[in-house]
């Protein structure tokens, strides 16, 4: 039977998703969890990879397994009682046997989270990327305006990830919410290449704190297909998986 | 001269405000800094001793030194460089001999957080009393409309601290604020006995979550004057100093 769990995590304390032999990752930590509650060793097969220190609103993993002793909707309490407080299963239950946690993926939301602020603020530097202030909504929210829609994101891509596969990706909704110093931006799409939501966090905070940089600028870098032309990677500390689309 | 400095700290990692031999203190850590930056042992005085866990956004304090090599506007900036991110000064200034951070205090605010959660939210432990749902905010707004006034707060008080001091404190506005899965609880008043915005949070969600309590029973709470006819205090890591007033 083919298990799916939705996962919520503060990612400060973990290096990534991804299994690694002695690191604390998120999906070690779950295998584990598998493996002394329902005694059995299962690779969990996660919907995003996750990078050192982002964070998960909602997280979507399957495994497969002969049978539990636990029905699977309760699985998800069970797990919590016995997990870390950064790490909380929000749902368990049994899908067909076609369903990929990765695969079956529609799309997703990341939200990247930006704190204005002069000092870097002990209650915000867990969860923010702190930016000085003045910081232009409205200019920052026409930067994103220039991302959605379909187009080769090579420039907002991780460099070393070369290969052959297609950088071109459908971005549906990149919007902006501001709430007194705390600016959300929240980016939908069909898929995202690695480092991609942070590139682009990256390059619409420099444009936007730069007087000599206009908004049409993010058109320019897209069209390059060239890292190099955008700013630097926003820090993994602002960015949160939001929700996988099925 | 009297230097004064306005402090921010996440009080997750710290054993409250207060100098303890041989814990990690808000106060202990500035003395340290004071000592090692600008070479001189002092006594920092707090506006308030916020416990353990508890945090603040803007928390006062003052110290007296005979003179300082760095301008007192600068000691913030200077201290920054070199403190932990999770306590951070937010203003430095010289002020008159007759300012005293806790004894010129004309009030303060304090901030209580509330996620209204099924799980144990891991982005929402470090800083929210987490509480099962369903939350009515509104009845909630009704159990706090009861402690605005002048009152004697010997029900939420720390039952501990007998003496013969007055329990009698100035509630001058207590509001609530809804967003979401977020409840703010914002207290404002001449003066707080120990524990007593804890115990009125841990109060006010006892009321609002059991159907057989009425808003009205905050009433009686307080004319007993009586610490066992309140709830159990609120967890630390709702709480925030939130503002002082001169």
């Amino acid at each position: 039977m083919r298990i799916r769990l939705d996962i919520t995590y503060d990612g400060t304390d973990f290096f990534g998703w991804q299994t690694q032999s002695g690191k604390r990752t998120v999906a070690g930590v779950i295998e584990e969890h598998i493996k002394s509650v329902l005694g059995v060793a299962v690779t969990l097969k996660g919907a995003a990879r996750t990078d050192r220190g982002v964070h998960a609103l909602s997280q979507v993993a399957h495994f497969d397994i002969e049978s539990t002793h636990i029905p699977p909707q309760n699985i998800a309490a069970a797990f919590n009682m016995v997990l870390a407080p950064d790490i909380k299963i929000t749902a368990s239950a049994e899908e067909d046997s076609d369903f990929h946690a990765r695969l079956s993926a529609k799309g997703k939301t990341y939200l990247y989270k930006i704190f204005v602020s002069e000092i870097k603020h002990p209650l915000y530097q867990r969860t923010h990327y702190i930016v000085p202030p003045p910081f232009d909504s409205h200019k920052a929210e026409e930067c994103l305006s220039y991302i959605t829609g379909t187009h080769n994101f090579t420039s907002f891509c991780y460099a070393d990830k070369e290969g052959e596969e297609s950088k071109v990706r459908t971005i549906s909704a990149a919007k902006i919410t501001e709430n007194g110093n705390e600016i959300d931006i929240e980016i939908t799409g069909d898929g995202f290449l690695h480092n991609m939501v942070r590139i682009i966090a990256g390059t619409v905070v420099k444009i936007t704190k730069n007087k000599k940089f206009r908004p049409e600028e993010m058109k320019t870098i897209i069209a390059a297909c060239d890292r190099q032309k955008a700013a630097s990677t926003a820090p993994a500390c602002g960015l949160y998986l939001k929700e996988i689309f099925y």
